[in-house]
């Protein structure tokens, strides 16, 4: 742990000049965020002591992002209990991709003094929430004040059974694969887009892609289920947080190899059709080059495809191959802007 | 991963904006960084994926800190390769005294757009640095863009042979165990008081003083040594981070116990008492209150103190009790503010 001062004033406390916290002070906040919190199995020491102790993980994967208010959320957008859930979401979706669960999670909280307790209560809650439906615990983390909140969490996970040993890396990719991806592309950056233009109408359209970008799922038990129908089969995987080109291109690096995507071949739901067009955006730019999808994007031989589509009910989509030539992606069917990428 | 976006423009880049980060960019800086940086013994994927990978560990150990720009640090104070260092020593710390050995540490830098690319050099130097002494590797981590530099480590350990399958809690002090610290006390914290004071004179003991409060070494090795000379006898141990009494209450809560600590009987470096005298500081309570000492606070059985600090070389000094009554931590032979504390 490390001691908080304040030194512009010389005061070494920590959040004590906080009028919103005052009532419950550092370790009195501290106790009550514990008491949210559940401990679940392959967790031995949880909050309360200087370390987490675990139970043994065979292969240990593990994720970090970092949230900083402004840069990645607005508080006035989202809710504390949407926030909670997507700062652990994110790095689960990590996980997921790599073919791992997650086990425990800890989340250094910077936070400004005046923050209210009411909005880190349902925060914890929203965490809380994410952990139980994925089986994992918020086992520690640091607590401190900052000028602005900055929510990082690092996961702790062990390689899934089904991935038989093998993490599934970026690295993998062979020629005349096919890249796949799960889902559907470009709603969450299509909700984006919207909160943005500042668009106060509402519809289902709208709920549909605010919910995709404040709420994403993890596609942990879509991993799963492709791991145990042919983990043979799957050579590259990554999920899709900065836009299917840019995460292509991080596979096409690390593999050495070309990718090719069909721009007339993704996946967009038509509710991500209907606010583009409302918003005077391009539905196949948002699904090419918008983030947040946390959608998988998996390099897989061709033969599999049949069988681990039908794995996942349909879940999957071909969009692109592993091909001869530079490395690199090239973006088929798309306009002259995103034609060509490479390094 | 996370996509960063900034909400204020809408535009989706990570530190594009930057003129100091401009040549590199995103990817360039992280490879830049990434160069840096050995990996060692347990790792078996780190940087450039989107997860790492480690080997099998047998009980894993956690602990997370994150340092805030002007809360933690002052870039006007310290070098970036001193912080660099310190980022992953308080967690190191933590790790150390719960029996544990680093094996993979994981950075959020959250960095303001204009930092040099100069300055990022050498806190990565920093970090490589400590990780060469510990022997670990920096596997991992995220980078973004935010308004002020919030550096949020966390380090993945596992236990050390010597703690025998048994973590060091803060739990375990017994009645009529000897309370003990390593080395010696109040430096940091004088270091600290230096530096707020403005004194911008130089002497050796102010050299001494600085350098505890800007390179802290973790008592690695020391619990190491302690822990085979004898486990049975350490019944709980912590890290002084937050000042000797402070952290002294944590033991008592989580043992349910009640500590004396004898004022008269601290250890203080001549260096730190020269210090807090030209300052008008009262030593004992630096060594009493002030944090960041990283040394080991232990809870041990009296007869085993002499063959345990034989072991150190006599780095341990007896500093109190485990004794009846309340639960909490009474200090004797200090001035009237700091007498007594409880929960």
């Amino acid at each position: 742990m490390l001691r908080e001062t304040n030194l512009a004033t010389g005061r070494a406390t920590i959040l004590a000049q906080d009028a919103r916290l005052r009532d419950t002070g550092e370790f009195g906040a501290i106790d009550r965020f514990a008491s949210k919190l559940a401990k679940r199995a392959g967790v031995r020491v949880g909050l309360g002591d200087d370390c987490a102790v675990l139970d043994a993980l065979n292969t240990p994967v593990i994720s970090c992002d970092a949230l900083v208010e402004a840069v990645h959320f607005r508080r006035d957008w989202t809710s504390a209990f949407d926030l909670g859930r997507k700062t652990l979401a994110v790095s689960v979706s990590d996980l997921a991709s790599s073919g791992a669960r997650p086990v425990a999670a800890f989340l250094s909280l910077c936070t400004p003094p005046d923050l209210e307790m009411a909005w880190l209560d349902s925060f914890y809650d929203g965490m809380e929430s994410l952990a139980e439906e994925f089986d994992f615990s918020v086992a520690g983390g640091d607590t401190t004040s900052a000028p602005q909140l900055v929510l990082s969490a690092t996961l702790i996970g062990e390689l899934l059974p089904e991935a038989m040993g093998r993490p599934v890396l970026r690295q993998g990719a062979q020629l005349g694969d096919l890249v796949c991806v799960s889902g559907n592309l470009g709603a969450s950056s299509a909700g984006l887009q919207l909160l943005l233009s500042g668009n106060a109408t509402f519809s289902p359209a709208h709920a549909a892609v605010l919910e995709r970008h404040f709420n994403p799922t993890p596609r942990l038990q879509t991993m799963r289920v492709l791991l145990e129908a042919n983990r043979d089969a799957i050579h590259a995987a990554m999920d899709i947080s900065d836009g299917l080109s840019g995460d292509a291109r991080h596979i096409a690096q690390r593999s050495q190899k070309r990718l090719t995507i069909d721009a007339n071949s993704l996946p967009i739901a038509a509710t991500t059709g209907e606010v583009a067009e409302q918003l005077g955006l391009d539905a196949q730019t948002l699904a090419l080059g918008g983030g947040e999808d946390y959608e998988l994007l998996l390099c897989i031989v061709p033969q599999a495809f049949p069988a681990l589509n039908e794995a996942v009910n349909g879940a999957l989509t071909r969009v692109g191959e592993v091909v001869e030539g530079e490395v690199g992606v090239q973006v088929l069917n798309a306009g002259e802007a995103c034609s060509w990428t490479h390094f």
